[in-house]
This record gives C-alpha cells, structure tokens and sequence, in this order.
C-alpha cells in the first residue's frame, strides 16, 4: 500500500515565523502557540492559517476479547452501554465537544452487541462483534484488518467532505488500553510492565493480569508484529486498524489531526509504519496518565499541547486543546505589530 | 490591616465530589476537571456552580527605575506605548481575551508617562511615575504602598459589582520580572540566581545585571522584607502593591481569581502576607518559564492548570486557562450519569 501525502508548506511556516517575531511582544514570548500557528500555516500552507471552525471528533467504538481476562476495573457490557450515551450527547467527550462547537460522531468498528436500535449509519461500518483476545487468538483476520483499516479511510473522507478542518480520533473499548500497550510494546521494543498501566482504574491485581496478558499476546505474535497489518492482525484490533486508517486518511487529504489519548497514539504508531509521511499532519492534544502514550508521542516527536491527569479517552482530551490552537491562529490575525508601535 | 474573607464551602466540595464519582466515566478519568469543578463549588458554595460568563483581566501597567538599569531587552518607553496596544485591542491578551470572551481593561498604575491621550478613566488610580530604582532607592514611600494596595482592592470592587465571575490580574511593565524576582527571593529566602530568569529576552550580560539588581535591592532593603508594607516600599513596586490589593479584594468578595504569571505570583506571596485566608480564593492560570513564578507557585501551594511555554505577561496565559474552567463546570451540569447507564 502506499499513499500521496502531501508536505507541509515550510515556505509559509518560515514567513509564519517572521510575521510573528513581528507581533506586539517579545520575542518568542508566546510560546508554544507560536509554534502551533507556524504549524497551522505550514499545513493550511498560507499565512494566516484557515479558521478551525468545523471540527470533528470521531469516536471508534468496539470490544476486545482481552476485556475477558478482567483487565479493566470495568466489564464488557460497557462499551455497548457507552454507544447509547455518545448518541445522547451525555458523555463526557459530548460534554466537552460543545464546549469547542465541536461535532461528535459515534461509529460502532466491533462491539460486541447488536445495537438494534440505534441508528443504522451508526453500525455501517462495523467489522465483527468484538475483536479476538490477544493473549489467546489473533485479533482479527487479515481481511478484516484491512477491512477495518479501510473504514477508518473510508470515515475519514466523510468527515473531510462534509468539510471538516480539524479531526480528533476518539475511543471507546473495555480493554482498549491493554491493546494499546501491547501495540506500543511491540512497535517500540519496550519491556511490558513500562507501558503497562491502569487504563480505567485496575487494582494491582488488575495491573499483573494486564501485563501477563500483553505479554502473551507479544510471545503468541512472535516476529509477525514486524509488519503493521499483521500486527493488528495478531495483536491489535478493529478499532485500532479503523483508527489508523483514519489518520492516514487524514493525512492523505491534508487535514490536521489532534490525536487523544494511548489508544490513538497507539493507532498513530502504526499508520506510520503504513505511511510514514502521514505523521507531519498529526499535533498531540494532551498528555494520558497511561504511560504507553508517553512513549508513543515521543516516538512520534510530539508534545501534548495540554497536561490535565486525564484517561478518559473518547476524544475529550484532545478536544480540549482546541482553543489554544484557536488562539494559535488569532495571534497572528489579530495582534498588532511592533512595527506599529508608537 | 485586617480582612474579612469567607471560606470555601468544604460541603459543597464533597458534594461536588460525590456528584463527579457518579457521572458516566471511570472514577477520576478526568483528572484536573474534576479537581477544579469542586473547586468552583467550593467557591460559589453551589453544585454545580454558577456559569463563568462574566470573565475581566485588568492589566496593571507601571515602569520600574531599574529599567535604566538594563534589565530588559526593551526601553522603558515601551510600558506606555504597550497602554495605547491595550487600548486599541491588539495586544496579546485583548486578542487571547477575545478568544474566550473575556473583557481587558488597563489601568496606568505607575507608567512614566503622562498618557495625556487616552481615556481619563485609564488614570483614574495613577500612583507615580515609575516606581523607584531598587537596587539604589525604594520603590515607594509608605503611604504610596498603602494607596496602590488601595487602588487595587478598588478596582477589584468595581469589576466585582460590575459582574465579574472571574477576575484575571495583568501586568505591563518593562522591568517587571525583575521585581517580581526580588520579591519572591525576600519572601522566600532564595538565593538570587536561582529566581532571576530572563524575562522578555535578555543576554547573558542582561542576566549577570538582573542578578546584581536584585542582589543589592536585598541588601539594601534589610530586614524590612519582614513585614509586607515594608517590603512593598523597599523593594516592590506600585503594579505590585496594587495588584495585591486586587487579589486581597477579590478573596473579600469571595470571587476566584486565575493567577497569570510570575508578576501576579509574586503579588500573590505578598497578599497571602497581608491576608492569609485569600490564597484559597486563587488558581494558577499557566507555568510561565520566569524561575520565580515556579517558586511562588510551590509556595502558594498552586498547580498551574496550562503550560505552554509563555512569557509574555499581560493576563495572556490565565486567560487561555478559561475554556478548562468551563469545560470542569460544563462536566457537572451536563454529564449523564452511571446509575442511568443501561
């Protein structure tokens, strides 16, 4: 497989920068937002940057058969429960998405339920009723992984078309921090108890389970997590082949991603090793408490924007850097000059 | 001086807590918000608390002698030109301001200069002309610390009975973080290289003058950097001494204040002096990368909620501090719950 990506334009990120260091204040004073509106300027590839006015936060939902092996302080039923609470706009990414004039869209890739009665575009790319547990059985088939990989693109367009300007990639799964770490463990080369965490809030118990389970699925994979797809084949799962395909996507379209949390940091990992050009269209929204996304954002270069202890996953922390990127973008249409200065 | 300053409602708190628990996440998944929704509780004595509609930064702008001293990469003629910036909104808190909703108002505390052109109200609680060079004299004399305080337990009053929900304090001065280093090294018994950062951008040579500054207004002050009037006087500044005014004021009201950066942190060590019950009447807007904030804050015993490299004062880090205020109260009000999760 291989994908036209576009570059980021460094002609308008280096006359970004000059027009900053030309604005009202010190040098270098604003930080972090100086840089993010270079960066906006690079991917709009004009200076200023486009309005952030339309964005979306797609919400991947599916089950995982390590979700049996009592890895999360919560059961499987959840996920299917989450699904009717997203379509509600009752859930905390809902919450959070208003906040910004955010949209947020609930797709069902695998969970393990019916879901008869919610709307059918909710379902119309769904793969399977829960992917495989790792520890024990490939998560998916190879067709299904590719299937999967293709929904993510597929929703991505979508979005695009419909005319987002920003995307954030948000999860919900019971299991889905397990399948994060063992996707970053085995991309990273990392030993299991360092990536391992809490996810929802497991006991110590609930920790050792998750480790044993991670490393499992890691022996089980064997030299096969060497190829992206046939690491999620053996150890990842729908959602996060759906999730990957979404960034990608993305990227192929040359529309800036906020990641989330581990799960899409995880995601973001493989869709690099898929399409490694992709990664420039990518910015992290914040910092998880898990500590796999710590290392996958620093394999991928990023710095979360935001810091809040949060692990809720679905989007809501990313949603919530959307303002800095908003003022990002106001510095520089808004702030007079030094120039001016009288 | 004494003040009366209501506590926080600890009931509230709790309720507040036990509300969080029950929302439709995994217990403490979001992290900060849920921390800083009780907070707004506590303050407001209400769950969910009221809305933060109403949010005012008041930029305290002044100049300091020690700006003939070089301490700043910018003359000090730069301080009223930056009121006419503020004026005219274009200045980098008037556009981040924007961006969230916020009202900016600047008052001329101690700016060296008539500023005969702008608006009457803009000098309605001018003090002096440029507060004393501290290395070689006091900022004030004692009746001038004792007006400032005045002045900004004032302003604190109008912008309260005005409306506001949230007060943010501002500071424009050439030569501001200087003092501010001063006065976070007096009160907290640093050694002088360890709080002096470097400000707007100085040099090396900029830095070694900083320190030397601050060292001999130490010295020289003695041990008058006991009492906070005298501190005040010796050391501090008219900005200083009304923007400690301000904080007092807004504890006595009983209105949250967002703290900015390392001038606000500074005034916040010597009102908690002054008056030690209106610390729990603040919160740290942002880090700012001066060394002296980060002390101020330890001591405060304050987490900034945002850290996004910036230095540039005015009010322009807190205020982007806002959405997340916003989005912890909008979890409470708006967030379903896991008892009616099906």
């Amino acid at each position: 497989m291989t994908f036209d990506i576009p570059a980021l334009d460094e002609g308008a990120r280096r006359e970004a920068r000059e027009q900053i260091d030309g604005l009202v204040k010190p040098l270098g004073a604003l930080g972090r937002l100086e840089e993010l509106a270079a960066w906006l300027c690079a991917a709009h590839g004009s200076v200023p940057p486009r309005p952030l006015d339309d964005v979306r936060v797609i919400v991947f939902a599916g089950d995982h058969g390590v979700s049996a092996a009592a890895v999360s302080a919560y059961p499987r039923e959840v996920t299917a429960a989450m699904v009717r609470v997203f379509l509600s706009g009752t859930s905390g990414v809902n919450v959070l998405a208003r906040q910004v004039g955010a949209r947020v869209r609930v797709v069902d890739i695998a969970v393990d339920g019916d879901l008869a009665e919610v709307p059918d575009e909710v379902r119309a790319f769904k793969i399977r009723r829960g992917s495989g547990a790792i520890d024990v059985t490939d998560a998916l088939d190879r067709g299904e992984a590719e299937r999967a990989f293709a929904a993510g693109r597929a929703i991505a367009d979508e979005e695009i078309d419909a005319g987002a300007d920003l995307l954030i990639p948000g999860d919900m799964g019971i299991g889905n921090t397990t399948v994060a770490a063992a996707l970053v463990a085995a991309m990273l080369g990392l030993p299991v108890p360092e990536v391992v965490g809490t996810g929802t809030g497991v006991d110590e118990d609930g920790w050792a389970r998750k480790i044993a389970v991670v490393q499992s699925a890691l022996d089980r994979a064997g030299a096969r997590v060497a190829e992206p797809f046939s690491l999620l084949t053996a150890i990842g799962s729908a959602c996060a082949a759906a999730t990957a395909g979404f960034l990608v996507q993305a990227a192929v379209r040359g529309v800036p991603v906020l990641l989330d949390g581990v799960f899409s940091g995880a995601a973001a990992l493989v869709a690099r090793e898929i399409a490694p050009e992709a990664a420039q269209w990518w910015l992290a929204g914040h910092r998880s408490t898990e500590p796999s996304q710590a290392f996958a954002l620093k394999a991928l270069g990023l710095e979360p924007i935001l810091d809040l202890g949060l692990r809720l996953g679905e989007g809501s922390g990313a949603v919530q850097a959307v303002p800095v990127l908003r003022g990002a973008r106001a510095m520089l249409t808004e702030m007079g000059r030094l120039a001016d200065l009288a």
